[in-house]
């Protein structure tokens, strides 16, 4: 065994985490596009069958009230919030991540433009509405799509900007500020505490889109001040495949967050079928229509694996999973023929490594035909994502090895 | 045996439909609350267990391309096309009934701005915008306050007004319509055939909610020129607890389909994560993010149940039962203690009965204990749903006989 093999059998002896590879259904692969799709946690196929044949099949409509159907969202919403740092009642499950993003940037609109502050001399004697909304320009293109609706709709101009960028680019116009926490194809983590608090302090509002950060390293909305945020579930908290988005909005927010989608699950009395909307208190305004049960309590089965899992931990994990892949990769996979796009300095990155590679299409599906399974990013990237959860050192070396003999 | 008990055998032994029942999982109740709730299609649990073990446990990221998760959206929304009268490439299955009306709303406000007839002289020499949207005030709570949001969202006003004073409220000014064909508390079914031409004769669109007539009844979208549509799939369609709603838009208007919710998946070409947004055509327009695929494929399952099933013999049947149950409540309960706020002429009647009654809410409870199940409807109505693929006539008149005994 190389020097290498034997240091992954160290690592993983070592690894209090590595348990928590039996609570998921594995198989041989090495499987390392968790960050695309999650796998399957062992207890979800069981609750999924009793949801379906017991909950729908033979309490039907009662399942409602007595299932917990109807509070779902909220309660889901409680199991993510201590993974992202939230206190319970901010964070409401369902839709898909590109409706809460929607949701999201017109509030954060709606909201800087009722601040005090949000009125500016415009030095023409009158003022101005805040009618600018930036977005991170390397965002995760349905962000993008998304922000220019939500701009198009409350008549702001849209500006891309690099993360970088944004500091330099706010001003009295600026009403919102969308934002990826990891950028989904070079896995670079951004600063959320300093950009936040430059956009409060430019009198706008951050939104930030937390799809490939959130299970795989501390978030901190509330210590951060975060007022709104966004993110998915089917990658670091493994819910299955399109499983339901989410959304957080911050306690002292709520009482002011419009939606520009007030479905009847957000009316302060659902079922009492009035035609005027008088808007629910709490996470539940974020609500929209009958909340998707089947996926939603695929989902609350998948965060069970949480239970006892400290987020640091993970990321401790993660970040000495990336660190040795890198040096694996270094060590084993000839000079010159990729070059990693993922930052070294732990605090700019995420939990995956991403590698520029001629032919990367042809090399990961090399790599997927000897059982190591990342994905390609449109041109030249390969992208490998790093569970804490599953993914341990004997699985990045065989990785990285079998990376070196495909590239040979 | 009553006559009418005696009459009830005859009528399920002739109903060619009776078979059917066999496709569902069912128990010993008299279960009339399909309209809120579906039963559970006996096919469903294996489905999905299929889809959960091997599918996303196994397969993982592959099924995306191998098990069909990708074209889902469009491929389920072909199995509901045949139901609702629509030729394959209209309907995308997809986010609840709230976000689709809105998707619906909006893009009718865009359309009716950009046709050619779209703007009126005002007498005052100018011209203006197509900016009021119409909305049945007798509708299903939240699509009134989408609709509400829509309206806001496109500056327009919303003028709530009964389906029957539609066309004399429909003006210059209109840019859309929002119509439920059949009201969710009375039953009541709306002429689709005819408004939809009197709102298109007015230079405006037409979005209908087919909530509670799709499964139920003929709805012949095509026939009758029927521009935007949306409904859900967990009523008749059985498709299970908030299962996802889909959106049909009629192929002449699919080009100048411009949607409020651009997510990446209704982009032209979703993978090559381009920053400016091009809309596919077709129906895939209408998609946002990403399919949830637990909840679309059970409902993928559910409608199977249709194979070989005309939808003209399922609102035969519907008229049918509904009429015994009319017939049997006049024969069995107490003069005065209930009155039908269903209509009797058969045009006019969707696939339900509303009874007002005196405390329902506490008789509804009581006709549960007893093994009837249907709904309380504030303040006073008692609802009873007839899925003609589970419901009998003997059923019906057990249900009429309990009713009386609990009224008594």
């Amino acid at each position: 065994m190389s020097d290498l093999g034997t240091k992954a059998r160290e690592l993983d002896s070592a690894d209090e985490l590595a348990p928590l590879r039996d609570r998921f259904v594995l198989d041989g692969t090495v499987y390392l596009d968790g960050n695309s799709l999650g796998a399957l946690p062992a207890n979800v196929p069981d609750r999924i069958a009793d949801v379906v044949r017991r909950q729908w099949g033979e309490l039907r409509i009662r399942s409602w009230e007595e299932s917990g159907w109807w509070t779902a969202p909220e309660r889901i919403g409680d199991r993510i919030a201590p993974l992202v740092g939230a206190a319970p009642g901010q964070i409401v499950v369902g839709d898909s991540t590109s409706v809460n993003v929607f949701k999201a940037l017109v509030a954060a609109v709606r909201m800087a433009r009722t601040d005090g502050g949000a009125r500016t001399d415009d030095g023409t004697g009158g003022t101005r509405d805040r009618d600018e909304i930036l977005v991170d320009a390397t965002t995760f293109p349905t962000d993008g799509y998304i922000a220019r609706s939500a701009a198009r709709m409350t008549g702001c101009t849209l500006r891309p900007v690099t993360p970088a960028e944004v500091p330099g680019a706010l001003s009295a116009r600026t009403a919102a500020v969308l934002l990826n926490h990891v950028d989904y194809r070079t896995g670079r983590l951004h600063d959320l505490p300093s950009l936040t608090a430059a956009v409060h302090a430019a009198g706008a509002y951050a939104v930030w889109d937390l799809c490939h950060s959130a299970g795989a390293l501390p978030v901190g909305l509330d210590e951060h001040g975060v007022g709104l945020a966004v993110g998915c579930t089917y990658k670091y908290l493994n819910g299955g495949p399109g499983s339901p988005a989410y959304l957080y909005v911050r306690r002292e927010l709520q009482d002011r967050f419009d939606s520009p989608l007030p479905g009847w699950n957000s009316h302060a009395e659902p079922f009492g079928m009035r035609p005027d909307f008088e808007p629910a208190s709490g996470a539940r305004r974020g609500r929209v229509g009958t909340p998707d049960i089947l996926s939603m309590l695929a989902l609350e089965a998948a965060l069970e694996v949480w239970d006892g899992v400290p987020v640091e931990a993970v990321r401790a994990k993660s970040l000495a999973l990336t660190d040795f892949f890198l040096e694996c990769v270094v060590a084993y996979v000839p000079d010159g023929r990729v070059t990693s796009l993922t930052p070294v300095p732990h605090g700019e990155r995420g939990s995956q490594v991403a590698l520029r590679c001629a032919d990367a299409g042809e090399v990961m599906k090399r790599l997927i035909e000897r059982g190591v399974v990342g994905d390609f990013r449109h041109p030249d990237v390969l992208r490998f994502g790093f569970t804490p959860l599953y993914v341990g050192f004997a699985d990045v070396e065989r990785a990285a090895r079998v990376l070196a003999e495909v590239l040979r």
